[in-house]
């Protein structure tokens, strides 16, 4: 990692400091991406197929998960796996049952009633990526929302093995929130697929999950189509910003760091201390760790560019974060609870010495899909209510409308609309 | 209006009825907008001057509302509209507070407390147009949950008039809801002054607010350029359904169908019956009723295509709404309330005869800002907390560390993640 001293940089310097690698997509990977959702949209199955077989390396009459294989799957899964899947499933469920927008009335007048009512998007589509190894924590995420929104179609997409089965503790974790429409398909034709229909994959409204930088650039073609679908979040590279003290033991922070810098070469680190020794000592145990991990090599290259910043007061490293706004933050502090009304723009927080972020990545409850590249700044992780429809509802009788009609009135005219003035006024006279 | 009968209809007719004109943006707009923008991101103030000029037809030093403007503008409105002002941000903030999302906390094991805490967004950029007529209403409709969220620094733009001056009605909304910043620049030149900043506008991290189609693609262009800025929604043309049965007042009917038409020649109007009467009667009072309006040119044009349409039941009408999504949806119901439950998908539904859309538009306290283009499938409109950030927090200790510690390495080492299960176990070891 290269070390900074946040007092001897420029504004100039600290920007740069800062600034993630762009997120460009090639021109030459739009237009491919472009050219594969055609092909699904236009070709259907038979694309999908084609897909699979080219870029899965295997061929698939029927892409859709049967029972059997389900049932299957349940065999093939450790029993403490399954055991792992159905815990964390359940925190994952308690934290976000207690969070979920409620319906609400309000009279905000005599004979003036506005509501808000909740319904489930009807059908989404939930993406299981699979790329060094597939994630039945990333299931959950999405899935445990979705049943507890009540959607009642939800759609799953996860690429095949090269055996032509899906991953099977995916699908133990799908079956754990009730989704029994799985499909063995990945990467931009599971996109494809999910928006806009085949015979088999149904068409959904919303898409959600991470992905690679096809993935992405996919979700985000489709959510500007015609007739495609919304999605989730833009998906970046994972970040974390560690905040640590003197008192902080430099084998957890460097184990933080480097279970960040493992997802990928183009990973987010950056540690920020007020205290020199430890960020020496942190250096140490990168090295002594970095050996034993078996994706060192990623890890090695996430942390070459990465950031140790020392700054001279914790002030200052809470503003670095708040301005960096970044997915993960762990406050490694003595003291982290007294820090954190200072913190303006993250995704998940962890406190203390306790709290890793693998535990919020696999299990304390909270959400994994959380927003990255500094869009923590305008938007939280997935949540129920990602999952829903907040419709807004008023029923007004007469006497209400005598009571607000004329303030409408008095509105649309000086907004020059005289026919919404009249929808009021008709009434008035009539009441 | 053209009259259907939905059950002589095959699929493709049906889905043709109720398709929306595509949004598609010319080439030549894309790239004036871009370019507009990129003049602005360089330019700065000049550049906002050289186009306040070009646009606006007004040269001016000073973009920025002065305070003497602001006490001025109290002066130049009316009592009754001031006072029509002050009762609708009045019954705004009353539902909208009533909604706000609440922080929560909840141990989902002993030792594992997850939390949702919320933050205000910083920079917010809220966009008030006036197209046609100043719109003071968008500005409480904004400007009223931005200062429930508790945003510091709100900023507001809006076109100058012929004179130099700001709407004085949009002043007196805009200090109703404590925003002191106000700057007189419309267009793509207010997104991207709000976007990217200039030496007198702040940048913002969220930009809010209606628009035309310059604007739309203004904010559409920032959302996604390196170091642009979130928005609220794509603002499409406005929209309204109106499911009435035999007894709605026909005069009633016409005349909110014409509310949403005089919006604007694009506006979507669609009236469904399960009584032809009904609709004859209707069709009559429409004739009526646009002779006497000041805008029934617009009205009449964006009537021309805009389907009515006979259904057999109103269940079939319910479906029709739901597969239609609209932004606006009006029950003529004798019972509306009993088919609320049925309705999916909409922005802001209105029960019943006297429940029109213009209370809405204006001071019912539900917010105007919301989902057009078939969006309200998936997402709702404008509420508090799309001006805050939700971040999730975990503080583990040790105790529960050892109580989820070994899941977390369970799904960990299944994923493949060595340095995620790491993280846990090396502090297992310690705990």
């Amino acid at each position: 990692m290269k070390r900074l001293q946040w007092s001897r940089l420029d504004s100039v310097a600290r920007r740069e400091a800062l600034r993630r690698p762009a997120q460009v997509t090639a021109e030459d990977t739009r237009v491919a991406v472009g050219a594969l959702l055609e092909q699904v949209r236009t070709g259907g199955d038979d694309a999908v197929r084609a897909l699979t077989a080219r870029f899965d390396g295997v061929d698939l009459e029927a892409v859709e998960v049967t029972g059997a294989e389900f049932a299957a799957a349940q065999e093939a899964v450790s029993a403490s796996l399954r055991a792992a899947i159905d815990a964390a499933a359940g925190r994952i469920e308690a934290f976000h049952l207690a969070g979920m927008t409620q319906p609400y009335a309000v009279d905000t007048a005599p004979g003036v009633r506005c509501e808000r009512i909740l319904r489930p998007i009807r059908r989404v589509g939930l993406y299981v990526p699979a790329g060094s190894a597939p994630l039945p924590s990333t299931a959950l995420m999405l899935g445990v929302p979705a049943r507890l929104a009540g959607c009642p179609e939800p759609v799953m997409c996860t690429p095949p093995r090269k055996d032509g089965s899906a991953d099977p503790a995916v699908l133990v974790a799908a079956a754990r929130c009730g989704i029994r429409r799985v499909f063995k398909v990945g990467g931009v034709q599971a996109i494809a697929a999910m928006a806009f229909g085949t015979a088999s994959i149904p068409a959904c409204d919303k898409l959600f999950g991470p992905g690679n930088a096809w993935v992405t650039e996919a979700k985000r073609q489709v959510s500007m189509a015609e007739g495609g679908a919304a999605i989730d979040m833009p998906a970046g590279p994972s970040e974390v910003l560690v905040i640590a003290d003197a008192g902080a033991p430099a084998e957890f922070v460097a184990a933080d760091l480097l279970s960040q810098a493992e997802h990928g070469p183009d990973s987010q680190v950056i540690l920020v201390s007020n205290d020199e020794d430890l960020l020496d000592r942190v250096a140490v145990a990168i090295g002594e760790q970095l050996a034993e991990l078996p994706r060192s090599a990623i890890a090695r290259q996430a942390l070459a560019d990465s950031p140790m910043i020392r700054v001279d007061s914790l002030e200052d490293a809470i503003a670095i974060s708040n301005e960096y706004a970044p997915e993960h933050l762990i406050l490694a502090l003595r003291d982290a609870r007294a820090w954190l009304p200072r913190v303006q723009a993250a995704g998940s927080v962890f406190l203390g010495d306790w709290s890793p972020e693998a535990l919020g990545d696999y299990c304390s409850g909270t959400n994994h899909v959380l927003p990255t590249g500094g869009a923590a700044r305008c938007t939280g992780g997935l949540n129920v209510s990602s999952f829903q429809v907040a419709i807004t509802v008023q029923e007004v009788d007469r006497r209400g409308l005598q009571a607000i009609g004329p303030c409408a009135v008095e509105l649309a005219n000086a907004e020059g609309l005289g026919a919404h003035a009249r929808a009021v006024s008709v009434r008035l006279d009539a009441a």
